[in-house]
């Protein structure tokens, strides 16, 4: 069957798709933005053989509405993720690339001082 | 047409059913709870017409499986939501009443010195 | 408290709000429509006090992304709703408002015939 | 970089995360599971490098709430998705094991017939 680096890649690429359509369409400003940031990297730092989760939300494509606020889109989105399983270990991402969220594999490399916990 | 009232019960629903259906399914644990809390009202607070949001998050209903952690789900939410329009509010409130995760309407009521904003 | 007919504009809401946070975000083409459509409308009818809901994706804005898809975004989606409490009935709508998603009453009314069920 | 096979899996495990956070939580009884499989097979066969999708929610852990309905659970659904970059193949499963929706690599393999589009 499938390899711990495979797994690995397995596993990241869960918590990619898991953040986007979980959080895709929240009500977010400025202001809110780093909240917001916070709640994505700690619910997806719950989850199984996550090591590391970075999430920036670019304040910068926040186009306000009549009512002063925008929501969350995709392309708004970067998203760092590594997983670890056994000692392989894989960096993930999710960026915007032109007008697609685009999610890719950045790097696969074992950790051996570093085993799964 | 609708009063300012019912304008004001229209809103605060409104965001009651968002918040629910934003949010439950995320990862979540006793340790995260607190920025998710701090997330959903902040941005549910950008939304038209709310003058303020509570979220409390119930960590007693916190199950862990097997990788340590549970999912948000709607009868472990508390939200209370008051809305203004004009000089009309609504405070509305989603609870869990047995296994259901009720929504109701709390009190209206006319706050002459709070004009709409 | 809150009489029928408020109740009804109290239901209403909470189904706009969570069709739209619901399924916001949704990959979608002009060949899937028919089916998201059909979803959103029949789990949307399961909801308490609705009598009647009819959902519109407007195709004209589905622009292809690189892999000849797009996402539901809330201004592609015109949604109907009528809920009955009592005798007392409302019909709210979401619809497109330049680049913002608007949920409104419509009309509330009393259909004497119809009693709640 | 990764190789075809990685990028199939890495493709595979999107979708299940993907599918998983963007329809838990939507209402759904007996009556409406089909149309939601259909709605939920649809969206995800039109992301990248997607071959099939087969969508299974169990009508047995439905138990109805107060109104008559529940709402949808990761562990009712087994979902399996078939990706292809290249000529190879990733067969992954969203299935339940206990109380833990499980997502795991089913099977990965060559098929020099069915290049990909």
């Amino acid at each position: 069957m499938a390899g711990t680096r495979e797994q690995a890649i397995f596993e990241a690429a869960i918590k990619l798709g898991a953040l986007y359509h979980q959080f895709v369409g929240t009500p977010v400003s400025p202001e809110t933005a780093s909240s917001l940031e916070t709640a994505i990297r700690e619910s997806i730092s719950l989850q199984p053989y996550v090591r590391e989760v970075r999430i920036m939300i670019d304040r910068s494509q926040m186009e306000k509405n009549v009512f002063g606020y925008s929501e969350l889109k995709g392309i708004m989105l970067t998203a760092d993720v590594v997983t670890q399983v056994g000692t392989s270990c894989c960096h993930a991402r999710l960026e915007r690339r032109g007008d697609y969220p685009m999610m890719e594999i950045i790097r696969c490399y074992e950790e051996p001082g570093h085993p799964d916990h």
